[in-house]
Protein backbone atom coordinates (compact mmCIF):
# COMPACT_ATOMS: atom_id res chain seq x y z
CA UNK A 1 0.00 0.00 0.00
CA UNK A 2 1.44 3.85 -0.79
CA UNK A 3 0.56 6.54 0.72
CA UNK A 4 -1.52 7.62 -1.96
CA UNK A 5 -3.65 4.44 -1.30
CA UNK A 6 -3.31 5.14 2.39
CA UNK A 7 -4.85 8.65 1.93
CA UNK A 8 -8.00 7.48 -0.20
CA UNK A 9 -8.37 4.62 2.30
CA UNK A 10 -8.74 6.99 5.05
CA UNK A 11 -10.83 9.61 3.02
CA UNK A 12 -13.34 7.21 1.81
CA UNK A 13 -13.77 4.86 5.34
CA UNK A 14 -13.08 8.01 7.04
CA UNK A 15 -15.13 11.01 5.92
CA UNK A 16 -13.64 13.82 8.59
CA UNK A 17 -10.01 12.98 6.97
CA UNK A 18 -10.97 14.10 3.84
CA UNK A 19 -12.59 17.18 5.69
CA UNK A 20 -9.36 17.85 6.91
CA UNK A 21 -7.35 17.13 3.61
CA UNK A 22 -5.04 14.73 5.45
CA UNK A 23 -2.77 13.05 2.87
CA UNK A 24 0.01 10.60 4.09
CA UNK A 25 3.17 11.52 2.97
CA UNK A 26 5.39 8.49 3.51
CA UNK A 27 5.70 5.84 6.35
CA UNK A 28 8.29 3.32 6.75
CA UNK A 29 7.82 0.34 9.45
CA UNK A 30 8.97 2.81 11.98
CA UNK A 31 7.05 6.16 11.33
CA UNK A 32 4.52 7.93 9.30
CA UNK A 33 3.97 11.39 8.25
CA UNK A 34 0.66 12.81 7.26
CA UNK A 35 0.21 16.91 6.13
CA UNK A 36 -2.88 19.12 6.20
CA UNK A 37 -3.13 22.40 4.98
CA UNK A 38 -4.35 25.59 6.95
CA UNK A 39 -7.56 26.27 4.82
CA UNK A 40 -9.94 23.37 6.18
CA UNK A 41 -8.78 23.41 9.34
CA UNK A 42 -8.63 27.39 10.06
CA UNK A 43 -10.69 28.70 12.91
CA UNK A 44 -12.39 31.96 13.18
CA UNK A 45 -8.72 33.38 14.27
CA UNK A 46 -7.16 32.01 11.06
CA UNK A 47 -4.66 29.90 12.89
CA UNK A 48 -5.16 26.05 12.81
CA UNK A 49 -8.48 24.36 14.86
CA UNK A 50 -7.44 22.60 17.99
CA UNK A 51 -9.70 19.63 16.68
CA UNK A 52 -8.09 19.49 13.51
CA UNK A 53 -4.91 19.02 15.47
CA UNK A 54 -5.94 16.52 18.14
CA UNK A 55 -7.49 14.51 14.58
CA UNK A 56 -4.41 14.94 13.03
CA UNK A 57 -2.48 13.17 16.25
CA UNK A 58 -4.36 10.52 17.01
CA UNK A 59 -5.12 9.56 13.00
CA UNK A 60 -1.07 9.51 12.74
CA UNK A 61 -0.82 6.88 15.96
CA UNK A 62 -3.56 4.92 14.69
CA UNK A 63 -2.44 4.91 10.90
CA UNK A 64 0.74 4.13 11.69
CA UNK A 65 0.30 1.24 13.61
CA UNK A 66 -2.21 -0.38 11.59
CA UNK A 67 0.09 -0.15 8.91
CA UNK A 68 3.46 -1.83 11.33
CA UNK A 69 0.96 -4.39 12.03
CA UNK A 70 -0.30 -5.93 8.52
CA UNK A 71 3.67 -5.34 7.60
CA UNK A 72 3.79 -8.15 9.94
CA UNK A 73 0.97 -10.16 8.86
CA UNK A 74 -1.32 -9.24 11.48
CA UNK A 75 -5.18 -8.69 11.26
CA UNK A 76 -6.14 -6.18 14.20
CA UNK A 77 -8.90 -4.20 15.39
CA UNK A 78 -6.82 -0.84 16.78
CA UNK A 79 -8.91 1.55 18.76
CA UNK A 80 -7.84 4.98 20.16
CA UNK A 81 -8.30 4.49 24.24
CA UNK A 82 -6.85 8.06 25.31
CA UNK A 83 -5.47 11.55 23.88
CA UNK A 84 -3.40 13.94 25.36
CA UNK A 85 -2.67 16.51 23.72
CA UNK A 86 -0.30 19.65 24.40
CA UNK A 87 -0.98 22.96 22.09
CA UNK A 88 2.37 24.89 22.14
CA UNK A 89 1.68 27.42 19.89
CA UNK A 90 -0.77 28.74 17.46
CA UNK A 91 -0.11 27.33 14.17
CA UNK A 92 -1.09 29.66 11.20
CA UNK A 93 0.45 27.90 8.29
CA UNK A 94 -0.44 24.09 6.86
CA UNK A 95 1.38 21.80 8.97
CA UNK A 96 2.79 17.87 9.22
CA UNK A 97 2.66 14.92 11.88
CA UNK A 98 4.89 12.64 12.53
CA UNK A 99 3.91 9.51 14.23
CA UNK A 100 6.69 7.52 15.65
CA UNK A 101 6.71 4.02 17.05
CA UNK A 102 8.56 3.63 20.45
CA UNK A 103 11.33 1.57 19.77
CA UNK A 104 11.68 0.25 23.50
CA UNK A 105 8.30 -1.00 24.02
CA UNK A 106 7.61 -2.32 20.48
CA UNK A 107 8.83 -5.77 21.27
CA UNK A 108 6.89 -6.50 24.60
CA UNK A 109 3.70 -4.94 22.40
CA UNK A 110 4.35 -7.76 19.65
CA UNK A 111 4.89 -10.42 22.12
CA UNK A 112 1.89 -9.54 24.39
CA UNK A 113 -0.07 -8.90 21.51
CA UNK A 114 0.57 -12.32 19.73
CA UNK A 115 0.14 -14.16 23.84
CA UNK A 116 -3.07 -12.29 24.98
CA UNK A 117 -4.58 -11.45 21.48
CA UNK A 118 -4.97 -8.05 22.87
CA UNK A 119 -2.30 -5.53 23.92
CA UNK A 120 -1.64 -1.60 24.44
CA UNK A 121 1.04 0.83 22.87
CA UNK A 122 1.36 4.37 23.42
CA UNK A 123 2.47 6.18 20.21
CA UNK A 124 3.24 10.09 20.45
CA UNK A 125 3.08 12.18 17.89
CA UNK A 126 4.72 15.81 16.72
CA UNK A 127 3.02 18.43 14.88
CA UNK A 128 5.06 20.47 13.02
CA UNK A 129 4.22 23.86 11.01
CA UNK A 130 7.23 26.67 9.60
CA UNK A 131 10.11 24.61 10.72
CA UNK A 132 8.40 24.55 14.54
CA UNK A 133 7.50 21.92 16.78
CA UNK A 134 3.92 23.36 17.61
CA UNK A 135 1.59 20.42 19.00
CA UNK A 136 2.74 17.40 20.69
CA UNK A 137 0.59 13.97 20.93
CA UNK A 138 0.15 11.12 22.89
CA UNK A 139 -2.63 8.31 21.89
CA UNK A 140 -2.84 5.44 23.69
CA UNK A 141 -4.15 2.47 21.47
CA UNK A 142 -5.36 -0.79 21.81
CA UNK A 143 -5.11 -3.56 19.58
CA UNK A 144 -6.93 -7.07 19.83
CA UNK A 145 -5.48 -9.54 17.15
CA UNK A 146 -8.88 -10.95 14.62
CA UNK A 147 -6.65 -13.14 12.53
CA UNK A 148 -4.58 -15.90 13.44
CA UNK A 149 -1.01 -15.72 12.24
CA UNK A 150 -0.20 -16.32 8.93
CA UNK A 151 2.44 -19.02 9.71
CA UNK A 152 4.15 -20.20 13.11
CA UNK A 153 7.47 -18.50 11.64
CA UNK A 154 6.15 -15.34 12.00
CA UNK A 155 5.52 -15.38 15.42
CA UNK A 156 8.58 -13.26 16.48
CA UNK A 157 9.72 -12.27 13.15
CA UNK A 158 11.90 -8.99 13.49
CA UNK A 159 10.80 -5.90 11.56
CA UNK A 160 11.16 -5.26 8.28
CA UNK B 1 -27.48 35.06 20.33
CA UNK B 2 -29.05 32.00 19.76
CA UNK B 3 -28.14 27.80 20.39
CA UNK B 4 -28.70 28.42 16.02
CA UNK B 5 -26.97 31.45 16.13
CA UNK B 6 -24.00 29.93 17.45
CA UNK B 7 -23.75 27.14 15.50
CA UNK B 8 -24.59 29.51 12.38
CA UNK B 9 -21.08 30.95 13.26
CA UNK B 10 -19.21 28.14 14.38
CA UNK B 11 -19.91 26.57 11.02
CA UNK B 12 -18.79 29.55 9.02
CA UNK B 13 -15.67 30.49 10.93
CA UNK B 14 -14.68 26.73 11.98
CA UNK B 15 -15.58 24.40 9.22
CA UNK B 16 -14.36 21.56 10.68
CA UNK B 17 -17.46 22.12 12.89
CA UNK B 18 -19.64 21.76 9.62
CA UNK B 19 -18.14 18.75 8.57
CA UNK B 20 -18.85 17.20 12.12
CA UNK B 21 -22.55 18.61 12.16
CA UNK B 22 -21.84 19.46 15.51
CA UNK B 23 -25.34 21.27 16.37
CA UNK B 24 -25.33 23.64 19.48
CA UNK B 25 -28.79 22.10 20.81
CA UNK B 26 -28.56 24.62 24.21
CA UNK B 27 -26.53 26.74 26.60
CA UNK B 28 -27.12 28.59 29.58
CA UNK B 29 -24.29 30.45 32.33
CA UNK B 30 -23.11 27.13 33.20
CA UNK B 31 -23.20 24.82 30.41
CA UNK B 32 -23.67 24.16 26.32
CA UNK B 33 -25.01 21.00 25.17
CA UNK B 34 -23.63 20.37 21.53
CA UNK B 35 -25.13 17.02 19.41
CA UNK B 36 -23.55 15.42 16.01
CA UNK B 37 -24.81 12.96 14.26
CA UNK B 38 -22.72 9.62 13.73
CA UNK B 39 -22.53 9.25 10.16
CA UNK B 40 -20.30 12.66 8.87
CA UNK B 41 -17.96 11.10 11.99
CA UNK B 42 -18.24 7.41 11.61
CA UNK B 43 -14.49 5.70 11.06
CA UNK B 44 -13.95 2.34 8.97
CA UNK B 45 -15.79 -0.08 11.46
CA UNK B 46 -19.00 2.05 11.68
CA UNK B 47 -18.45 3.79 14.98
CA UNK B 48 -17.68 7.18 15.76
CA UNK B 49 -14.05 8.44 15.18
CA UNK B 50 -11.55 9.19 17.86
CA UNK B 51 -10.73 12.50 16.24
CA UNK B 52 -14.74 13.41 16.38
CA UNK B 53 -15.15 12.41 19.91
CA UNK B 54 -12.18 14.57 20.64
CA UNK B 55 -12.97 17.23 18.48
CA UNK B 56 -16.16 18.10 19.74
CA UNK B 57 -15.10 18.06 23.59
CA UNK B 58 -12.57 20.93 22.76
CA UNK B 59 -15.19 22.74 20.71
CA UNK B 60 -17.84 22.27 23.67
CA UNK B 61 -15.52 23.60 26.62
CA UNK B 62 -13.96 26.78 23.74
CA UNK B 63 -17.87 27.64 22.82
CA UNK B 64 -18.91 27.54 26.45
CA UNK B 65 -16.26 29.74 27.42
CA UNK B 66 -17.17 32.20 24.95
CA UNK B 67 -20.90 32.27 25.49
CA UNK B 68 -20.13 33.20 29.46
CA UNK B 69 -17.71 35.34 29.26
CA UNK B 70 -19.69 37.63 26.24
CA UNK B 71 -22.95 37.18 28.62
CA UNK B 72 -20.16 38.90 31.11
CA UNK B 73 -19.56 41.55 28.69
CA UNK B 74 -15.34 40.22 28.54
CA UNK B 75 -13.95 40.39 24.64
CA UNK B 76 -11.27 37.59 25.47
CA UNK B 77 -9.52 35.30 22.75
CA UNK B 78 -9.64 31.73 24.20
CA UNK B 79 -6.99 29.20 23.37
CA UNK B 80 -7.33 25.47 23.87
CA UNK B 81 -3.63 24.96 25.90
CA UNK B 82 -4.03 21.14 26.52
CA UNK B 83 -6.71 18.14 25.62
CA UNK B 84 -7.24 15.21 27.25
CA UNK B 85 -9.74 13.02 26.38
CA UNK B 86 -10.73 9.02 27.92
CA UNK B 87 -12.58 7.15 24.96
CA UNK B 88 -14.21 4.20 27.29
CA UNK B 89 -16.18 2.59 24.43
CA UNK B 90 -17.29 2.72 21.01
CA UNK B 91 -20.21 5.07 19.92
CA UNK B 92 -22.26 3.29 17.42
CA UNK B 93 -24.78 6.26 17.39
CA UNK B 94 -25.23 10.20 17.10
CA UNK B 95 -23.63 11.64 20.23
CA UNK B 96 -23.93 14.78 22.63
CA UNK B 97 -21.28 16.79 24.09
CA UNK B 98 -22.29 18.20 27.54
CA UNK B 99 -19.53 20.79 28.53
CA UNK B 100 -19.62 22.17 32.39
CA UNK B 101 -18.44 25.25 33.78
CA UNK B 102 -16.15 24.34 37.20
CA UNK B 103 -18.21 26.26 39.70
CA UNK B 104 -15.15 25.74 42.17
CA UNK B 105 -12.97 27.59 39.75
CA UNK B 106 -15.29 29.90 38.44
CA UNK B 107 -15.10 33.40 40.25
CA UNK B 108 -11.50 32.61 40.78
CA UNK B 109 -10.91 32.49 37.16
CA UNK B 110 -13.00 36.29 36.73
CA UNK B 111 -11.19 37.61 39.03
CA UNK B 112 -7.47 36.73 37.89
CA UNK B 113 -8.43 37.63 34.54
CA UNK B 114 -10.38 41.02 35.15
CA UNK B 115 -6.65 41.40 37.37
CA UNK B 116 -4.01 40.27 35.07
CA UNK B 117 -6.21 40.02 31.56
CA UNK B 118 -5.07 36.73 31.32
CA UNK B 119 -6.28 33.36 33.13
CA UNK B 120 -6.65 29.35 32.53
CA UNK B 121 -9.58 27.32 33.55
CA UNK B 122 -10.15 23.94 32.87
CA UNK B 123 -13.63 22.53 31.31
CA UNK B 124 -14.86 19.06 31.60
CA UNK B 125 -17.18 18.15 28.66
CA UNK B 126 -18.82 14.91 28.68
CA UNK B 127 -20.24 12.62 25.60
CA UNK B 128 -23.03 10.63 25.72
CA UNK B 129 -24.47 8.17 23.14
CA UNK B 130 -27.97 5.67 23.30
CA UNK B 131 -28.29 6.90 27.12
CA UNK B 132 -24.47 5.92 27.70
CA UNK B 133 -21.64 8.31 29.06
CA UNK B 134 -18.92 7.09 26.25
CA UNK B 135 -16.09 9.78 26.59
CA UNK B 136 -14.92 12.50 28.73
CA UNK B 137 -12.55 15.17 27.78
CA UNK B 138 -10.87 17.84 29.62
CA UNK B 139 -9.79 20.91 27.83
CA UNK B 140 -7.48 23.67 29.80
CA UNK B 141 -7.81 26.81 27.85
CA UNK B 142 -6.17 30.36 28.25
CA UNK B 143 -8.04 33.56 28.07
CA UNK B 144 -6.91 36.82 26.67
CA UNK B 145 -9.05 40.00 27.24
CA UNK B 146 -8.52 41.82 24.69
CA UNK B 147 -11.49 44.66 25.77
CA UNK B 148 -11.86 46.80 28.59
CA UNK B 149 -14.97 46.19 31.10
CA UNK B 150 -18.03 48.03 29.71
CA UNK B 151 -18.58 49.85 33.10
CA UNK B 152 -16.99 49.42 36.39
CA UNK B 153 -20.30 47.75 37.98
CA UNK B 154 -19.73 44.93 35.77
CA UNK B 155 -16.87 44.06 37.79
CA UNK B 156 -17.94 41.43 40.13
CA UNK B 157 -21.24 41.31 38.74
CA UNK B 158 -22.85 37.93 39.23
CA UNK B 159 -23.03 36.14 36.62
CA UNK B 160 -26.86 35.63 35.51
Amino acid sequence: MSPDDLTAYLHIHIPLTAALGARVMSFDSRQMEIAAPLAPNRNHRGTAFGGSLATLGILGGWSLLNTVLERQKLVAKIVVQHSDCEFREPVAADFTALSVLPEAEWPRFLTTLRRHRRARIAIETQIRANGRAVVTHRGRYAAFLESPLESPNDSFAPET
